[in-house]
């Protein structure tokens, strides 16, 4: 019905991962499977409290596997695809900062070489297409700084770099907006709390404010301001 | 002088780890300069913000070597250390936390096989001691738990998972303590910011925080409360 263009937009309740695998889905999450189902090519999922915006560059990888992918040409392509987004969602000059992987940005490569030999060279890379892109940036400098609405939005390179900050600003109100698809697709921010089920204490904050963020994208074609 | 008990406590300000290693400091920080001339055998260094405490089962390390420390036996020694340090500032049953190294914990097994091979077992070791810990918990999930006052303390497994969620609670005001030495060892929880050196703009509130908190642990024993 999206790709047809009869619904605009897709709002994702939790799914449990483990569960939809038990039942037959091999697709680790909707993302996965609403790509494989629509063809996109370069996908992403951003999640946004308030003013801070984070673009994963992976999300649903071991951490050891996440570091693997931190590859010149994946940083690059992600870049490119949040500057695309963000231009379409009324940016005119999208201001994108990467975060770095290592700790202090790897101190001058004594703590790790990825900044250098792979993050630079991307972030060099995008610059020359007239990016307006910034970093790599240390992880615990980078979101004060955009909290501080130096960035509107910042490429994270692991799962929990992007999650972490995003839930200590706002644990119950963020919401999860995916990049890269032909059609506006968002998700609540949280599991499925099969622990809590049927006891009438759930909160819902989460999935109201996914659904009036979806409304807005679609009915203005631009991301909600806070 | 501290090991002489000259002196009550150690503040320091920042080193620039780069420019140290050029003067013929091998060692990568204070913490690893300290630990070889007290002869410390097990530290630490834990960051506080308020009532999120975190202390790291390793700091200066490349986020793939960090991901190669999450072992058993590490992850017990930082639990107890954390423990013990804890016992020794007046908390009576010290509430730890321990945080999950992959995306959702690992998911059962799909996303990262840490917390099963490793740290679940070093959890059941602790608790057999008779340590009240908790964990691993999602690492998006343990910090907003914490300042939740659901813990006393979190254990984090790399230098960002730590710093992260306390610069984003607290950017100025954070400060480091060491845990594991023989003497009281503070540290302020920002660079030398040489960029604005000479400037008159730099802000003292980490420093003077710091200085405060020394001499409230060297004076009563105990941690701040906030």
């Amino acid at each position: 019905m999206a790709l047809n263009g009869e619904i605009d937009a897709i709002a994702t309740a939790p799914i449990h991962k483990e569960a939809a695998q038990l039942a037959g889905y091999n697709d680790i999450g909707h993302m996965e499977l609403l790509q494989k189902l629509s063809g996109a090519k370069e996908v992403a999922t951003m999640l946004t409290a308030g003013n801070l915006r984070v673009v994963h560059l992976t999300t649903h990888r071991s951490l050891a596997k996440a570091v693997e992918f931190v590859k010149r040409e994946n940083v690059l392509a992600k870049i490119e695809l949040t500057y695309n987004s963000f231009k379409e969602w009324g940016f005119s000059d999208p201001r994108i900062a990467v975060a770095a992987l290592n700790p202090h940005g790897g101190d001058g490569g004594l703590i790790g070489r990825e900044e250098i030999e792979e993050i630079v060279p991307a972030v060099n890379d995008a610059l020359a297409l007239g990016i307006n892109v910034t970093g790599p940036i240390p992880a615990d400098s980078v979101f004060p700084q955009a909290i501080n609405d130096n960035y509107d939005v910042v490429v994270v390179l692991y799962h929990d770099q992007g999650h972490i900050p995003i839930k200590v600003k706002d644990f119950e109100g963020s919401i999860s907006i995916n990049l890269g698809f032909p059609f506006t697709r968002t998700s609540v921010d949280h599991g499925t709390a099969f622990d809590i089920a049927g006891k009438g204490i759930a909160d819902a904050t989460g999935m109201i404010k996914t659904l009036e963020a979806t409304a807005f994208i679609a009915n203005t074609g631009n991301l909600p301001a806070e």
